[in-house]
């Protein structure tokens, strides 16, 4: 099997109407991996094996570990023994305040919409950015395209930082959160700025993707699939864009309806 | 709007061609609900708001929190204000316990499969349980049924508990995670034994879903979708059957195939 296959093939027993056959066939991969950071276990999440790097730099990223490519000293991924070693330049009370976040963010946020907020220490997003109907339909119409080329596919959600007229990172995985973590992920480990881009995925824009999208200062989230409530109404507070259903000549603009611009 | 609404009605700008309408539609709705557990605010958790109860109970329980319903003195849902109070007969390092949880278990898990369980403190599940396929065809229409009749749907995922001849508890939620937390949890409430059912869920089999049903003990996990490959290998050790792909008169058996009859 290869290190990277996000497909693993498994002996079953399959059975139709009352025949019974002994078959092979191929389940998504999920693999467990580590973080040490700064010599300390720190945490473990279950992914789609591969772009662990982006993952890592990701998560540790949106979650508040790192906020400057210049904190991160080291990253290495140990694949076969699904382990990464970090190394950051803020030492200091790393684990206390992930153990905070850990209570007030990965398992849930806050009190109420705007206690969430408040705890997750988040400012509105700052970006004059706009981008076309069309260059939304574009973008919608290359991610589809690769998101059937890019691996055999598993059912396994995508993911893609986009400037108005391409996409710049494009990554998948078994988590919806996962697949966003690596493109923030790679962007951040390229110090490639956000505030002139947006998310596309294809998956539900749930209260999490917003407070990413926050975290990095991305102004406009958009999806083939709905958002919920709680997004919508914490992208209002974000100054976040959020576009949902794209698909084929139609999308709905749920907030900040200015920045996207509809041209014949 | 209902306090235990599915869907919130919200504005937006509905896009086809380059026509543009201002509209209203139904997006389903996410509530953070906050447990404090003995008087300290504890956990914040992102669901569907309804079952709350049942969601908080089934959390504490598969989280080993709570192992037994005498354990649990109280739990009072204050819904307005997404609050949860929760008094345990074990006070003693609860908190300590969950954050070492937190690491290891809600945010991820172990460091490979073996350690995985091995760090969740799980054992494998004793039960001489067995199914048939027509049974499990069957269980399948009625869940099909209660989810479309259940609530509004929002493209919700849902989860039953069932003996072979019935579906005992069903419940919905935007998370895979916590609609089968409510129907283990309801079944926890009422003192409901485990090792005569099983999980019969619309979504995902994950690593996690296998966790919380070896900490229940329940013997048999089934879905109209596909299970993982860390899935099927945590089964496997914790003697837990898997059947995957049940879908009209199809369906495939992954694991404990003793466990599944079939008999014209």
């Amino acid at each position: 099997m290869e290190q990277d296959s996000l497909i693993s093939r498994v002996p079953l027993v399959r059975v139709k109407d009352y025949l019974v056959e002994q078959a092979e066939d191929e389940v998504v991969r999920e693999v467990p991996i580590t973080i040490f950071l700064n010599d300390q276990e720190f945490i473990t999440v279950v992914c789609s094996p591969f772009s662990i790097e982006a993952l890592v730099a990701g998560f540790l990223f949106v979650e508040g570990i790192i906020a400057d490519r210049k904190e991160l000293l080291n990253i290495k991924v140990l694949p076969d023994e699904g382990l990464v070693w970090v190394e950051t330049a803020r030492s200091t009370a790393a684990e206390s305040l992930f153990l905070k976040r850990c209570l007030a963010s990965c398992c849930g946020r806050g009190r109420s919409t705007f206690y969430f907020m408040n705890d997750a220490g988040l400012a509105p997003v700052r970006a004059e950015f706009t981008v076309t109907v069309d260059q939304i339909r574009a973008l919608n119409e290359e991610r589809e395209k690769r998101s059937v080329t890019f691996r055999t596919t598993g059912g396994t959600h995508n993911a893609a930082l986009c400037t108005p007229r391409e996409i710049i990172y494009f990554d998948e995985d078994i988590g919806r959160h996962n697949a966003v973590d690596k493109v923030l992920g790679r962007a951040f480990l390229d110090e490639v700025p956000f505030q002139d881009k947006l998310i596309f995925l294809s998956g539900r824009i749930s209260s999490e993707i917003v407070i990413k999208a926050a975290r990095a200062g991305v102004p406009l989230i958009v999806s083939r699939a709905a958002p919920t409530d709680l997004a919508l109404a914490m992208a209002e507070k974000l100054n976040i864009g959020v576009v949902g259903f794209v698909r084929g000549n139609r999308l709905n603009i749920y907030t900040r309806p200015e920045r996207v611009k509809v041209d014949a």
